[in-house]
């Protein structure tokens, strides 16, 4: 049986959190529903370790952990029922099921492995394993003021990195020291660290969408795309930005206008009720327009959060993500001419009732990303 | 159907693992292996894109991918049939198994999320899913000398930045700036990023095993953990030191010479044919006659290498890993007290055929752990 902790209530952020998840899986008749995902449950409970899982029921919330996160779990979340587990998670979990002589567990489908699925089952039984309905992901793609200011917050963090960054460039250094720098820069100011692992793409490697820095250096006449973002209370910002040294090449800048403008077109299509794919699709036409076509493999943009990567999509991968207020995406078309270059040009916007509002605020003009 | 690419052959060491791995599935009567996991499909090709899978037959070597690595694919494995995918991975996967009428499909049910598995077998009817016997594992558990070698420059870049970083502490800097600057110092020197984020526990903050670098300052008589590992070429190191501010306090240093011995005793029964339930058991025992059992919450190490944490387990919740020269695996046992503080000592050892050899070279006399 869990150990009774609950020596204070949640704050009201979790609070409501869990009131609304509990909403849901009452319409839903659902009698439990077990979290596994590290940001879900962290969502609910602010409790930061990981190899554990969150079972929420109508009148309770159990975390199961471990030893390691024993003072961790008295610090941030002492009003949980806890299992210290000394077996595997599923063990753990499906003791509790029998336990608690549950008819019915909701798992979360889309990030339980099938190993992990079919110790669960077997643990549990007689306990039947559903999938889970998106609950969480519903709630967690609409933020609220508070996670709105944190988001904020690891934006601001990524910018003022990226202009101390942009005063230390010099030729000569390599791309991998150009990425060192920047993700120290986001760390002095706070960050826990990048929000993924920062592009810096020289030349013909930024014909690379995806390209990891290397020894590649900087000369006279670079251009570089840089992507990058700082992880803020576990709060993800996402950009990418060109910075050219001394003169910009022309082919270069004949793309960057195009990118440019089909973000700006991408950017001002937002709005709720609009489908990602449909933001993705203004991008994609300007671009093909302009005869680039070929050359913008990767959907526009992806929904940001508690992970870099979360719905909505806005992709031509995707046709049923629907954007509502409240949601926080990035647009991020690109250009990649192979043994050229490439250009993307990244921000992040939040979908108002009315439209949309760029949180991100570094300038995108041209004239501003040439280093003298 | 693929494209085909086969532009070149394979180097030898992509050529050996695959050859390895086709032998294993002929003996298992296995028509063709799906690989999912990013680090094993990394490992068969030396591509380095997300979002991918690798498909394995008897005949040939296709990677499902998508626009964004168009690129890396030229250049990192341009001797693989490619499959551009403009759908999901599943669908793209399914579509391939319609056409070349794969009878069965090997899928890596370990790391496979329950939702992308219903997907697939779905999109690839009437191909049968089958659960993948752990091959790809058993090649990986075994480093290879030019693996060796990786992961040499892994912890030599790890210890050289924790020398750097020892000259600059100074008090008053906080547990993240420390990080920051820890991670920065292994990035200027060749990694490609921190193997895991940097823990920087100062006093009381290191009762938490897994505790999250913050605002805390250090302090004179500061006793502060540090784990911290550096990703180089996507290998991982793996240590653990402390670092104390002018003095030891009392309670520190007692328990720091029971967790030196408990780890000393550990490495010491590191060999082929032990198991790592075994190795734990070693230091385990010796911490409990100390007196400090309850206070040692988490299991001893882990394998090291793609991953940080990969088979085989060295711990009380695993008892069916066995060692095997090769194999790689931190030792890392640790007593903590709530509210007053931690020391775990971690270091990375190879097993070799008639015992181990300690990879990492860092001090780990407590008067060597001392800043005047």
């Amino acid at each position: 049986m869990a150990r009774k902790k609950t020596r204070t209530q949640p704050g009201k952020v979790y609070a409501d959190r869990i009131a609304a998840a509990r909403e849901e899986m009452g319409g839903k008749d659902l009698p439990a529903y077990l979290l596994t995902n590290q940001m879900d449950y962290h969502y609910f409970t602010g409790f930061t370790g990981e190899d554990s899982a969150v079972l929420l029921t109508p009148k309770r919330v159990v975390l199961i952990s471990d030893g390691r996160f024993e003072e961790a779990i008295r610090q941030e979340c002492p009003w949980v029922s806890v299992v210290m587990r000394k077996t595997t998670v599923e063990e753990a979990v499906g003791k509790l099921c029998q336990k608690t002589r549950l008819a019915r567990l909701a798992v979360q489908t889309d990030c339980m492995t099938v190993a992990s699925h079919k110790a669960l089952a077997k643990a549990a039984k007689p306990t039947r394993l559903v999938a889970a309905p998106p609950i969480v992901n519903r709630l967690r793609l609409c933020k609220s003021a508070s996670e709105l200011r944190v988001l904020d917050d690891a934006i601001r963090i990524a910018q003022d990195a990226f202009k101390a960054l942009r005063r230390s460039i010099r030729v000569g250094q390599t791309e991998r020291q150009i990425a060192a720098r920047l993700e120290y820069e986001m760390q002095k100011r706070g960050a826990s660290g990048p929000a993924f692992p920062t592009i810096v793409a020289e030349g013909p490697n930024a014909a690379l969408p995806h390209a990891h820095p290397g020894e590649r250096k900087v000369r006279k006449g670079s251009a570089i795309l840089i992507d990058w973002g700082a992880k803020y209370r576990f709060y993800n910002s996402d950009l990418t930005r060109m910075l050219f040294v001394g003169t910009i090449p022309p082919k270069i800048r004949k793309i960057y206008g195009v990118v440019l403008e089909a973000q700006q077109k991408a950017i001002a299509a937002v709005r709720p009720g609009v489908r990602g794919f449909d933001v993705d699709a203004v991008a994609r036409a300007h671009i093909r327009k302009s005869g680039y076509g070929k050359y913008f493999g990767h959907g526009t943009g992806h929904g940001l959060g508690l992970d870099v990567h979360e719905a909505p999509a806005v992709s031509f991968r995707t046709k049923t993500d629907v954007l509502e207020p409240g949601h926080v995406v990035t647009v991020e078309p690109g250009i990649y001419l192979p043994g050229v270059g490439g250009v993307r040009i990244e921000d992040d916007v939040l979908v108002t009732p009315d439209g949309f509002r760029v949180l991100t605020s570094l300038s995108t003009d041209i004239a501003d990303a040439v280093i003298k």
